[in-house]
C-alpha cells in the first residue's frame, strides 16, 4: 500500500532527484496516535500518569518531530542538536529528558541552563554534575543485568556486555554520591534494548520485574518510572507488536508496584523506531545491472552513505522494484549501492522483479535509524528529504549540495 | 613517537576543542615519498611508466590531496564533490581517473565534460556510456574470480562473492558493447581488496597474474594495467609492507608481461589508506569511568559517529591515554563513545593507563576512513581536523556547528 502511493506521485517525487527520503504523513500520524493510544489506555488502567518521549536520534526530522508533538507526545534528546531542535519545535523544557551518556562538562551546563532533566547512566557522570550543581533533581539508568532484547548485539542496551547503565551492587556508592551533593533522585529509567515484537513481550516484561524490583530494594521517593522503548515494527512480515497484551501484561505488574511504592506519580515510555520508522521509504534508481559468475548484481544509487543499517547490522529491508515496463519475468539479486565497498550491499539474495536500467527502487521501513545515521563516505551527498501530506508533497530537508559540503573546507 | 607529538602540542590541540583530528606533516609526506620512490623504482626496474593514483575517499580533505599532488603522486575520484576536490587541488584531468560503481547518466555527463578517463566495472554501465558517447576511451575493470584480500569480508573486492568488476565469461558480452559504441578499451583495472600487509604479497602476486593472464588472452592493445591498491599498514604490531620484496616479485611477473604483450605503456596503483592512515590521530577526552558487573568501561567523546571503523568492521586501532596526573596503575577497560548505541565501543578489553576525568584519549592510524565515514548520528557535530606542520598548527577543516547542521532543514 505504501508502495501505491510512492507509484501514485512518482513524477513528483523524482523532482527531488534519486536517491530520496520519502515521508507519508499518514503513516506516521498513525503511528504518533498509536503511541498516544497507548498511553491513554494505560493511564486509565494503571490509574497514574504515562508519558511517551520520543526519541529524537531516532529522526531528528523539525516536520517530524512537529508531528510528534501535535500528537500530544514528549520527546528525549541525547546531545545539543537534537536539544534545540526540540526546542524550536515547541517543547517545553519539563517535556523533554536529556539521555546523557559519556557527556562533558560544557553538554551538562547547557542542560542546566535549559533547565531540562538529565538520566545518567554512570556514577562516574553523577559526580560530575553533582559538583556543578548540587541541590537538583535528576533521573539515573539502572542496568539490571538480565540481557536485554534486540535485533543485534550491537543495539542490547542491558545485561553484562554492555556500557550502560548502573547496576545493582554500585547503588551504595551511587547514594553516597547522591548525598555528598544533596542530589535528588527522582527518577529512574531502564532500557532493555531495540525492537521487541510478541515473542519478545515476556523477556521484556521479565526486565521490568527485575528493574521494579531493584527500584523497591534501593530507592526511595522515586517519582518517575522510566520503562525505556524498544518497541519493534515488523521488518519482513513479523506480526506488528499487540499493544493490548503489552498494556495487559504491564498492567499487572505496575498496578502491584503502585500498592508497595507509593511515591511513584509517573510512568515514563521511549519509543523511538517505533513511531517514524514506517513511514518512511527511500526512493533510488537501477544504474546498472550485471551477473558475476552467476550471481546477479542491481547496481543502485542507494548506497551505505544514504542507509547504512544492512551494512552495519545485516538489517533485512523490503526492497522492491517499479518497473516502467510492467515485465512481470522475476530474478534472484543481490541489490547494491554505489559505493566502492563490497559491503555496500543494500539487500542479498532477494526475489525480485527484474529490473531494467532507470527502474526506480524503493526500500520500506527506513524512516527510523536512516537519514539520522547517514553520512558523505566516497563524497556522495545526503539525500532530501520530503513528505506526502493530503495527496501533496512537502520537501522537509534540502538535498546536500557541493557547495554546503565544501564549507567547512579550507581549499 | 606520534603520541609525544600530541603530547608536546596538547594546549594548542585542544584549542580546537575534543574530539579533533590531527594529522602529522611529516608522516603523510613520508608515506608520500614511499609511494613516490616506489613509483621511481618500479618504472626503472621494468622501464615503463608507472603512476600512483591516490585514492581520494581514504580522506578528500584538500590539505591532504595538496601533499599529495606535489609529492609527484596522481588521483582517483569516485563521486562528484571528490572530482571537484580533485580538480581544485590542482590535479589536471589527465591525472585522474573516475572510479565508477553504478553511477547515473548525470554523473556520466560530468567526467565527459571535464575530460575524465572512467573505469567501468559493469557492462551494464558500459552500454550506457557508449550510448552516450561514442568512440571514445575507457577503462574496465576485470574480477579475475580469485578471492581477495581484506581485514574484513565487507572490503575484499574481488572473488565470486563480490559486486565488482566484469568476470572472464562476459568479456565476449563486453566486446560486443564496445565494438557497438566504436569504444576504446585502453586500459584495464583490478583491484583485490584493501589492507595488504607482507603475508598477503603472495596471494596478492596470484592475483595479479591471473588478472594479466586474462588481460593477454582477452585484450589486445591496452595501454594502461592498473593493479589496485590495498596496500596496507600495521594497525596494531604487524610489519609493515615491505616494498622491496613487492618490487622484486612484481618486476618478475611485469616484465614478463611486457614482453608478451607489446602494447603496454603504463602501470598504475591506487592505494588510498596507505597514504593518509598514520599520519592521523583523533584526540578525545574522558567524560566518564565506570565498572558495570566485573568490567570496566572509559567513556569518551569519541563515538561510532567520529570513527566509525570498529563499530562497522570490528577494526583494531591503538587507543591511549595521557594521564595529567602520570599514574602508572593499568587497567583492563572497554573503551566507548558517547552514542547511545552498545555497538559504539572504540576498544575492548584494552590494557590501559587507569584515566582520569578529562585525561585524554588518543586513537591512532585514523587518517584514513576515519573522517571520510564519519557522520552526524545523535545529532553530534563532526569535528575539526588540524595539521601539525614544521611545530605549528594548522585548522584544515572547521568543526560543524549547530548552525551548519541546521541549515538544510526546514523549520
Amino acid at each position: 500500500m505504501n508502495i501505491d502511493i510512492i507509484k501514485n506521485n512518482l513524477d513528483e517525487i523524482l523532482k527531488y532527484k534519486t536517491p530520496v527520503y520519502v515521508y507519508l504523513y499518514d503513516v506516521l500520524k498513525d503511528r504518533c496516535a498509536k503511541m498516544k493510544s497507548f498511553k491513554d489506555t494505560l493511564e486509565k488502567e494503571i490509574d497514574k500518569k504515562v508519558s511517551i518521549h520520543y526519541s529524537t536520534k531516532a529522526n531528528n526530522n523539525p516536520q517530524i518531530i512537529k508531528i510528534v508533538k501535535e500528537s500530544g507526545l514528549k520527546v528525549d534528546a541525547m546531545s545539543p542538536l537534537e536539544l534545540d531542535i526540540d526546542l524550536k519545535c515547541g517543547f517545553k523544557n519539563d517535556e523533554i529528558i536529556y539521555v546523557c551518556n559519556n557527556i562533558d562538562k560544557e553538554e551538562m551546563k547547557l542542560i542546566r541552563e535549559k533547565n531540562i532533566l538529565p538520566c545518567f547512566d554512570s556514577i562516574s557522570q553523577v559526580k560530575i554534575w553533582g559538583s556543578l550543581f548540587k541541590n537538583t533533581d535528576i533521573m539515573v539508568r539502572i542496568n539490571p543485568g538480565i540481557k536485554g532484547v534486540g535485533h543485534n548485539k550491537k543495539v542490547i542496551t542491558s545485561g553484562k556486555k554492555t556500557k550502560f547503565g548502573i547496576s545493582e551492587e554500585n547503588i551504595k556508592e551511587l547514594k553516597e554520591v547522591v548525598e555528598k551533593y544533596q542530589l535528588n533522585i527522582v527518577g529512574t529509567h531502564l532500557h532493555l534494548g531495540s525492537l521487541f515484537l510478541n515473542d519478545s513481550i515476556d523477556k521484556y516484561i521479565k526486565g521490568v520485574k527485575e528493574y521494579l524490583k531493584i527500584v523497591k530494594n534501593n530507592f526511595e521517593n522515586i517519582k518517575i518510572i522510566d520503562l525505556g522503548g524498544g518497541f519493534g515494527v515488523p521488518y519482513q512480515d513479523e506480526e506488528p507488536l499487540d499493544f493490548n497484551i503489552l498494556i495487559e501484561k504491564l498492567k499487572k505488574i505496575l498496578m502491584k508496584f503502585n500498592k508497595g511504592y507509593e511515591s511513584v506519580e509517573e510512568y515514563k515510555f521511549e519509543p523511538g523506531r517505533f513511531i517514524p520508522c514506517e513511514s518512511g521509504l527511500i526512493v533510488g534508481k537501477v544504474n546498472s545491472i550485471k551477473s558475476v559468475m552467476g550471481k546477479n548484481y542491481i547496481g543502485t544509487d542507494i548506497g551505505m552513505n544514504i542507509l547504512v543499517r544492512p551494512s552495519m547490522y545485516d538489517a533485512y529491508h523490503k526492497v522492491s522494484i517499479i518497473n516502467k515496463k510492467e515485465g512481470k519475468e522475476k530474478i534472484i539479486a543481490n541489490i547494491t549501492g554505489n559505493i566502492c565497498e563490497s559491503g555496500d550491499v543494500l539487500a542479498r539474495d532477494r526475489t525480485i522483479q527484474k529490473p531494467e536500467i532507470d527502474d526506480i527502487v524503493i526500500v520500506e521501513n527506513s524512516g527510523a535509524y536512516g537519514f539520522s545515521m547517514s553520512s558523505n563516505y566516497t563524497g556522495r551527498p545526503r539525500p532530501a528529504e520530503i513528505m506526502i501530506k493530503n495527496g501533496k508533497i512537502e520537501e522537509i530537508r534540502v538535498r546536500e549540495s557541493l557547495e554546503y559540503l565544501e564549507k567547512n573546507l579550507l581549499f
